[in-house]
């Protein structure tokens, strides 16, 4: 495994893979990676073919945080990183320094152009956390410009991520192929994410809160045409609201393309959910 | 030449071009083209070599103008600019259709992803034309991403979108280098434009204002160690207020890299003029 920090080296590197024919995948991280991270990898490999590049980027991407979020705190471990991609057989491991991927933020050298995609964006995780999905668009045009992958794999647990990179690279006419990877849950079908880290050992178990409520709904709406989303909305509530230190942020229903929030819910409706369990943002979302 | 309209033969004849290590160069244009765009045609083949590979593009791109501008009756004459391009030596002439560059600006088809440099598309043009510089970036973000060259032709008299597109090339990693090509003037001194086109021939001559404004502002520093901009600003506005039918947009000073305002204008600051001869929206800039 190679790995990388200098985009200049990368560029060197991938032009020679690039030459011989290689298909180059990528794998955009912020590291402290978990089985979900290694659910990506092996898409990847899969997909890059036996002389195929696989490209995992390390970056904790201060653009996509917000002021008061956990930009500094958010875990990192390089060490763990990279046995498992070692173990898992990655080609190049990059691990982009601040100066390249963001350099000061003002000043006469401060970045100042941005990829927003004005529209899917605005809802939802885009709501709760104004200017988060600038920053992921952002970073992620300047992955795809640096590596210039043919393909490059995210995962369905931030699916309107997933829709909104899929939505710039129509746009923007980005020659890369989106590959997403189902969620990797826990025993307790907790969808994997470096956030449990916050989570004491003993209120992981709580998180299974979000997987039970879209169970919830899921049960709801089996036996029905359809629902209300607002009837629905309210009985999820009061289902969440008998546990202590649970908290929602939103509770929403859409079209699974579109993102559009719908009125009434059915079968195949996509829903999403973030909560604060014991004071720990998590996220999760699945197709009804 | 090769005249391509379709995004997917043009990536199928630029694929087998790289294969063989051609150097690949873009000249994005709007067509009705004079002998400005020759130039950066001309510079293109110089700079692709004897096995590049040179795209013209013609697009009249719709973000790029404001609802109450001349989208509409913006000049257009492919048979003459097919006709230069031969002439030229120009490898492919690529015409994409607003179904592929710029679908649908509401309903689900819609475009809401967007590249857009912050700063430096604040100023001049930019206060004038609102939009404007976000339309330009995005349109050549699509063409890099189309195209993928390995350098772009822009020419000087459009001298903040140069420093735009630096910038965003930049801020955004893309991997193309960025070639500028000085003004072409006619006999009067007058930057070729295409929207010279909407002057009565009569009124032509009128146009040399915005050189003959920058050769005062010239004059003025050449024996000065510097002057106060307000006061240089004013004894200009007097000099083409003596005009009849010309009116002033703006007459701005600035650092040519930073392109931020100066307090004092001396030898090496930059300036851009607008200004509206008979009617007629006109541009210029220089070092002084």
């Amino acid at each position: 495994m190679k790995e990388i920090k200098s985009v200049e080296t990368l560029k060197e590197f991938l032009g020679t893979a690039k030459k011989r024919g290689a298909v180059v995948g990528l794998v955009p991280t912020m590291g402290y990676l978990h089985d979900g991270h290694i659910s990506l990898i092996r898409a990847a490999k899969k997909h890059a073919g036996k002389n195929g590049v696989v490209v995992v980027s390390i970056y904790v991407n201060p653009l996509q945080f917000g002021p008061n979020e956990d930009f500094k705190k958010y875990p990192r471990d390089l060490k763990r990183d990279r046995r498992i991609c070692m173990d898992e057989g990655v080609d190049v491991l990059f691990l982009p320094s601040d100066s390249e991927m963001c350099p000061a933020l003002d000043g006469p050298n401060a970045m100042t152009t941005f990829v927003v995609e004005e529209k899917l964006s605005a809802l939802y995780e885009g709501e709760s956390r104004p200017g988060h999905f600038k920053g992921v668009t952002t970073i992620v045009a300047k992955l795809f410009n640096i590596v210039q992958p043919d393909f490059a794999v995210f995962g369905e647990k931030d699916y309107q991520q997933l829709m909104i990179i899929k939505r710039m690279v129509r746009d923007l006419n980005y020659p890369v192929k989106i590959v997403s990877v189902p969620t990797v849950r826990d025993q307790n079908n907790v969808a994997l994410s470096s956030r449990l880290e916050y989570l004491k050992p003993e209120s992981r178990e709580m998180a299974s809160i979000l997987w039970n409520t879209i169970q919830k709904a899921r049960d709801r709406v089996a036996t029905r045409k359809s629902i209300l989303t607002w009837r629905l909305r309210d009985k999820l509530m009061r289902y969440i609201n008998r546990r202590k230190n649970v908290k929602v942020d939103y509770i929403a229903f859409f079209d699974s393309q579109t993102l559009e929030p719908v009125r009434e819910v059915k079968k195949g409706t996509h829903m999403a959910v973030a909560m604060y369990v014991d004071g720990v943002r998590l996220i999760d979302n699945a197709k009804l």
